[in-house]
């Protein structure tokens, strides 16, 4: 690992932050989940600061790759795909975690490059969702009536949503799962889907 | 201010938490924004948790009124009333307190009393939505597809997903009421609302 002691320490700030949490943690606690002293940290991060500025450029790599390799054979399974992604449990990362990113969230206002990092992670999940039901507005797979910006405006507030309920007060992720596949359902597909026996269609998309 | 020493102590703790945040926020700081003591505000809460305790069940009064409040004519007004009561930017809490409220959401998985606290402020806003779809759909105002169940719980993560992005990436509450009374238009109206001139009627019912 001594070839690679940057993403040695972003893999401690990891496990450091799931077992501390955000608010207290230390570069001791970091050097303690990894092989490396704390002075080495400081070698390749001036402060914490620089630390987590590395972090969150790293985690938005991963989130980036997550959001590119989320693809259907049409722009409808294309957003469900995204959506499922987003949502499922067991493939995002698990709660002491997302309680960390919470922390980190929280403390945006307070840092200009946490707040400019956290902004570029929810428009490329807005850039991401228009563009999808764009495409399949023009494909006719959603109503002519929809339109893309609200729709996606929409649906990004509510995985965001989501993912604060989830961590806040343990709101389970699959009771969310099930009414965006709904709101897909009715709302984009339009009135057909409204006439369905609903029940049935969002229990099945939602497994 | 002497017969209602709890009130000036919550009232100073509300101002502490805009003035600094709540990560750092120590009773001193507390005292400093009151005409109270250290000494006489660990005479009335033993100790900085009992005090965030009954701050946050204050705050739960507050926001369990601005609930039972907002009231329309009609369940479907009724619902348009309560969403821009939660979504106005100008009634509701400036920017510095809803930043202290996320730090407080992000410490709740560590605090089973903060937890709790959230939790119900997150039923009382789902019962309301719940209960006041289900009678839109009753008296036919809203279409008999509608599960209100779903759009409750949709609605719910919504509305919190546009306060996070309020708070951490600084998007506008407004943007957000736009897409929400599209929804209600379209997802809960029913098909007509889905065939009118969707652009002319959201930016309408917004302002």
């Amino acid at each position: 690992m001594d070839d690679e002691p940057r993403t040695e320490i972003l893999n401690a700030t990891y496990r450091a932050l799931c077992e501390h949490g955000y608010a207290d943690l230390s570069l001791r606690d970091i050097a303690d989940e990894s092989d490396l002293s704390k002075a080495s940290i400081h070698y390749h991060f001036e402060s914490k600061r620089d630390l987590f500025a590395a972090f969150l450029d790293h985690l938005f790599e991963e989130y980036a790759e997550r959001v590119d390799a989320a693809v259907g054979e049409t722009p409808r399974e294309d957003l469900l795909t995204l959506l499922d992604a987003l949502l499922a449990d067991e493939d995002t990362p698990d709660t002491e975690f997302r309680t960390a990113i919470l922390e980190m969230k929280a403390q945006a206002p307070y840092d200009d490059h946490v707040r400019a990092r956290f902004a570029e992670f929810d428009e490329l999940l807005y850039d991401r969702l228009r563009e999808t039901i764009a495409a399949g507005v023009e494909t006719g797979e959603f109503d002519e009536s929809v339109q893309p910006v609200l729709a996606a405006e929409f649906l990004t507030t509510a995985v965001q949503g989501a993912r604060m309920r989830g961590v806040t007060v343990g709101h389970p992720m699959d009771r969310f799962r099930e009414t965006v596949t709904r709101y897909v359902e009715t709302y984009l597909d339009g009135a057909d889907g409204a006439e369905g026996t609903d029940e049935a269609d969002a229990a099945e998309v939602a497994h």
